[in-house]
């Protein structure tokens, strides 16, 4: 690090998530004595950029550290020199998203943004820039740290590592976070007095508790969480997991495995969700104006309630939490994407996956989990399949490789309907898709186009 | 082996199959002299046993040589001193297949009465009674070899070896000798001309080919297979695979493949045809009763056409050709059901897997085939946890294990439906679920019954 | 733990380390509430027990702090309801180490008390007694940490969770430790600059280092260590290693090592010793005789300095640091033998390690390493064999399971003369190896007897 | 293949050996039609290769065939076009084998030229002669089948997969030959009453064997072994294996196994002829001599018998067995060096393994052996990590990794006396390591020589 001060970048600056990430570091700042920030956006970004820029440089003004908010739609001068780069972006905006959840959802699919259809889709248009940006990176800023929380976030860290060869990655995420937080208090207890140990792939993982007696307190746990069905993030359906399989894998299960445990569930309130108040991300963008609406408002500075009621939460703790652990070598414990290294054994030593860590100044030491039972074992097995299936899509270009990912892909029935998704998906992200150029052409040729449904709802 | 001759025991020896097991031995008595059969049923099955067993004298009286056909409903004393027990018994007979597979269909589900809802509980059935085989077999003939075609016979071979310790058991499966007689033709090439090599699990598995110049000559291969949709045993519906798929993965899926890549197609089929014709097992027991008839025809004496299009063809073959390699150490090329022993690298070397061998005296020396890519490594290790939840369901009787073979079963999409089906299963197979019977007996005093649908169904 | 506050029981309490222990306990005294400690030991131990608890007593009673020091012959008086249990006993006390020292030397072969023939012989006297101990425990003090520093740990440690199955277990060594604390200083750091990574197995690791900008700098330490060959125990000689071997491995070998790289040099170092000033045991029984002289006295009330002298110092501070740590779940890094979980993803999952660890209320939460380069895999894999076979032979009494490890181990050549001293190890040790009455009865029937000279220098 | 007829190549075709393979040739020139035999040498070998050339054709020329033997050092005209290349050169001659086994002997150690310290430098000197063959045959003749009998036989095919990327190698060794041709006898058994299965490395493998009733009787085969010594190569001394440890393995360990299991005894036999008839090199230096003397006789037309007492009796034949199987598809079982595959699962799956193959056109088709118990899985896996750092060295030329290859082989002490035979073989090797060049030259200006004495031996 620079003696002068930290200087952080962030990717994707114009999301509304941003202010958030300015409470956290200025509430850090004793720790995490930061020099100069740089928000960094695209062109069609910018008036985002501009209105959150001016709410985060307020929000500085009113502590008493003196830091200025740097503005930027140039990524180069931006990460000149960097300590910490941490990407927020999505390619393609919210439009995207909803598409990749209305094309799905308008044949009877789950479009599920981070580990469905969508999620697919997401990560081969987000591959192609993060590997530009780890580029860059190379050249300008070759010591810094990369905090990633992009979705689909462990198919991006897994890229990140093995397309990118790119070491010093992070890939955060808000649900373990959700989890540690909640848990305590359905045992009566406090936050310092569970102890956690992850293990899985980023939306989908596992974990276990334990009391300060060192007693294995998840069964006590798993009762408690049947009753309240409590621990949950905002922005998935509450359809409970059945007690019974809980009690055979003496584990917690993300809020996520939902759509693998209640597959059924989940795809008929996401249809309902579909036909009535709009998928996900149609909300999300509504709430998101509603956000900006507030972010202008020039007398705003500090992080609105409403931005907690965003699906999102916490992402920036873990984030600002992670930067500083790495700088004060802290040793904190979070729940990242990393290289595996053994932690999660039934998995290859050199791949991605979301355990447990403290994180200090060489990055995450995981905490090594040990072998899963049979069921969770096969389930990890046959995703991170689809994870490499997906990313080696997005860097071949391969049409073979991302039908074999959807077919594999457990939210997806194979066939037809699925083909035509998967074909659908790319007419509607062919502008981010350079790598399948060719292949889109070939479809568009056939007449293939986004169905009228669709598009209407997009111009709404 | 003793020196007067061998002594064959079919367990299950009522079975339609049995004349095309008599036909294979009288055709390999050179190389396998046997002195005496014995056919084993059960008391519900006792006429078929006695009009296919008399058929079955009929054709050994009409070849060169003198065997006895035995029949008996007492398995003991079949057993006693056997140098092969073959199995290919159903509990419950073909009605309980019938609901195995209108069950599911009944919620608009697959049935599939090897892999999917219906195959587990098939294992479910069948474990318990294999296990007594063994534990019979341990005391009467400690040295004979089980040659196993009941279904699943991936699952039913893996519950003999891991519950049951027993070493010496081989699990037969048509569907490989199928594609290993029809592919040659495909490329104009004789049956010798080709070499192949399998990997996978039971109804579960892929292959590669080779030419006689040691070229992998598998693409050729797949090329004409999508031409024309050939090499498909006839119980399974012959949608075609994806073309882009199987280039992709550079080896040809089996036959069942289908369920999985084409999975919407492979459910409305079978609920069609729920709907019109009857599921396959409804089809298969009238073809059974027409060939029934037939064996009553006192004339008769060698193995009709007719059988020849009943789905299981070549299983008999496989067995015969197995048993006599092995009494003749011939190290022939069969593709069986064994100790993986690390020929299928990406599963333990200790479970059952499906793989070519070499089949002689000491058993099956299974060729190694290395590692699968990505695709297929991730399918066969969700398979394997499903298959072995299953075997440990059936051994334990856990209710939550099984469930999670359930929902970690790529062919039944998890959530309510699936836990009726389950539960409705359990309803229907009470008799055959011993280790169950608490379980039952708390879904009936809930007021759980059989769909009256299916129940009409089975008085027709 | 009670609310009382903590009784803490030490197996071979009459060991010289005792003033260590104390000194450790008095210090965190304050995040480590202890009410009594209980030494053990057995009637021969018992005059040496009582010097050093009368010793013990009078430390605590220089201190602030009020506790009982009780001595005890009944271990089950003692592990009643315990909450820590130290082992750092010796079965035959220091004399058996000699003759495990001088039998292989007096043959030209290296002793070497914990991994080699001597250590070998050390874990077959004592597994049987630490496996009687976790029973004890199993009725007890069920909930009780087992910490033991009984060498050689990570074998005793791996009986303790494979043969004991008793999961609460820590093995400690002082080696990791000196190096932890030696390093900084020869980079002109403090110590909470430098971040350390272990692999391998007791007395057989290797680590790394990163400073505090997360950059790996264990080549420079490499060059500082070659230069000033510093960073040894004092029970180690101190011939360099290789540095070509260092650069090419990228890590940092501990001190025993040498045993493995430097062969020749110790062996010869070793039978130097022996001819002239006596072997390492022979030096340390001097060492401790000087040092029980000092505890006599009924002034002393502190640890003396010669204590430091002795090899095994930084042992009770991983110690009472790790009970502290697991007391108030502190999180403290510490190395230890644990089950491997994972961590070092070139050895099974469920075997013991050693690796470094966060140390909390739940035990050890192992940092993952990551798969060793190839020479260091392979020298971890043989090891881990010879330390399996060990521990089988100590738990079945087998000759030839036991002849394996002789054979498989790196500091032993293979054939007659290690046959010999093998054998007449047995002979020396029978009272302590009950498991191999019969092999050793059919030893002496053959006039099998401990050498002459051996037997002249036990009597000195 | 051609349909003219086979062309086959043999690099070092002026050994002493190929006598033997064109009397395998004959043997089975009907089922392996030969066209035309190249005979390659260098110029050193002119001699040889043209006596030997000679009485190739020869012993064609007194057989039915017409097949002409062409001699040439111009190894590309050679090689075009070629079906089969068998390789059984020695870079440097008989003379560096001499020096391979002197060196190490003049310092008390063990040179033996397969496994240790000679084998390694063996290894050193061939590894980049056979990349530039592999290389040749790329462009020459890249459907040919590389048969290689060059010692180590296990690394130089490694070599050939892992850095020369050809697959198309099949490596053999006749030890497991001589085994499967002496062990029946012993039981009173002819030789196709036996059924073998082997797992290992070159020089390095452990075999089971069962009989006709499909019983592993390896037990009994070992007591037999144990009491008549036989089944033993006529190169390696016949001290006896240790019963105990047989019986503890129960498998049979190779011939060469004795280096590692009776270390001492090996060493002192080696040390033993080194000092009065001259070391296995010299002995075999002069039995070419005399066959060299014998094959000028323009008489002699067929094998002399004197050719089977040299040690690599069996080798040819195993190379045209091979040879025959893959050209006639015929499936003959022959033990073989090629990839894994998974045939021993404690390996990775794409290294080189010596197991039983069954070879047909597609090469070799491993046997799959299942997991080794843990001794010789540990041993296993250490010897790999030799042979892999060994063959990397080769290509890298790098000093510290061959230290690490020759510390960690288990046949060498390590130390200085190691270091200075290493550095040794380096001078006496010179002209044959130019990736080592520089290191040499700074060992020789540090006043690095052979010691007189093994110069003084090399010029009688």
């Amino acid at each position: 690090m620079t003696k002068k001060g930290i200087k952080i970048v962030t990717i994707g600056g114009g999301s509304s998530y941003t202010p958030e990430l300015m409470e956290g570091f200025i509430k850090r700042y004793d720790e995490l004595p930061i020099r100069e920030i740089w928000l960094v956006d695209i062109e069609k970004g910018k008036d985002k950029l501009e209105t959150v820029g001016a709410m985060a440089q307020r929000m500085w003004d009113a502590s008493p550290y003196e830091v200025k908010v740097n503005l930027t739609l140039d990524r180069k001068e931006a990460l000149k020199d960097a300590d910490f780069v941490t990407t927020q972006f999505r390619v393609g905006l919210l439009d995207a998203r909803i598409k990749d959840e209305r094309i799905p959802a308008s044949y009877g699919l789950l479009g599920q943004e981070t580990n469905g259809a969508g999620g697919i889709f997401k990560a081969l248009r987000t591959v192609p820039v993060i590997l530009e940006i780890v580029e860059d990176m190379k050249r300008l800023c070759p010591e810094a740290w990369l905090i990633n929380f992009t979705n689909p976030a462990g198919m991006v860290t897994e890229a990140i590592r093995r397309y990118g060869n790119w070491d010093r990655v992070i890939g955060l995420c808000n649900v373990p976070v959700h989890a540690i937080m909640v848990e305590p208090s359905l045992l009566g207890k406090k936050e310092d007095e569970l102890i956690h140990k992850f293990a899985g792939l980023n939306h989908f993982h596992w974990h276990k508790v334990s009391d300060l007696k060192g007693n294995d307190i998840t069964e006590e746990l798993i009762e408690q969480l049947m009753d309240e069905n409590n621990g949950l993030p905002k922005n998935i359906f509450d359809v409970p997991f059945y007690e019974e399989q809980l009690e055979n894998m003496k584990m917690i299960p993300c809020g996520y495995h939902r759509y693998y445990y209640r597959q059924e569930e989940m795809l008929n309130h996401s249809l309902e969700e579909f036909k009535t108040i709009g998928t996900r991300a149609q909300q999300v963008k509504e709430t998101e104006r509603q956000l900006f609406e507030l972010y202008k408002d020039p007398m705003l500075d500090y992080k609105p309630e409403q931005l907690q009621q965003r699906g999102g939460a916490y992402y920036s703790e873990a984030a600002c939490e992670t930067i500083a652990s790495i700088y004060a070598n802290k040793n904190t414990q979070i729940v990242v994407s990393v290289k595996n290294d053994g932690a999660v054994p039934d998995l290859p030593a050199d791949c991605v996956v979301e355990v447990m860590a403290y994180i200090g100044a060489e990055g995450a030491r995981n905490v090594a989990f040990g072998e899963l039972p049979v069921a969770e074992k096969g389930w990890l097995q046959v995703m991170k399949a689809m994870e490499l299936l997906t990313i080696e899509a997005a860097v071949t270009g391969d049409y073979g490789t991302l039908l074999q990912a959807f077919i594999i892909n457990p939210l997806i029935p194979s066939g037809e309907t699925a083909k035509q998704v998967m074909n659908e998906l790319f007419i509607a992200h062919k502008e981010y898709l350079p790598k399948f150029k060719e292949i889109i052409s070939k479809l568009e040729s056939q007449g293939l186009k986004i169905k009228d449904s669709v598009v209407r709802e997009m111009q709404l």
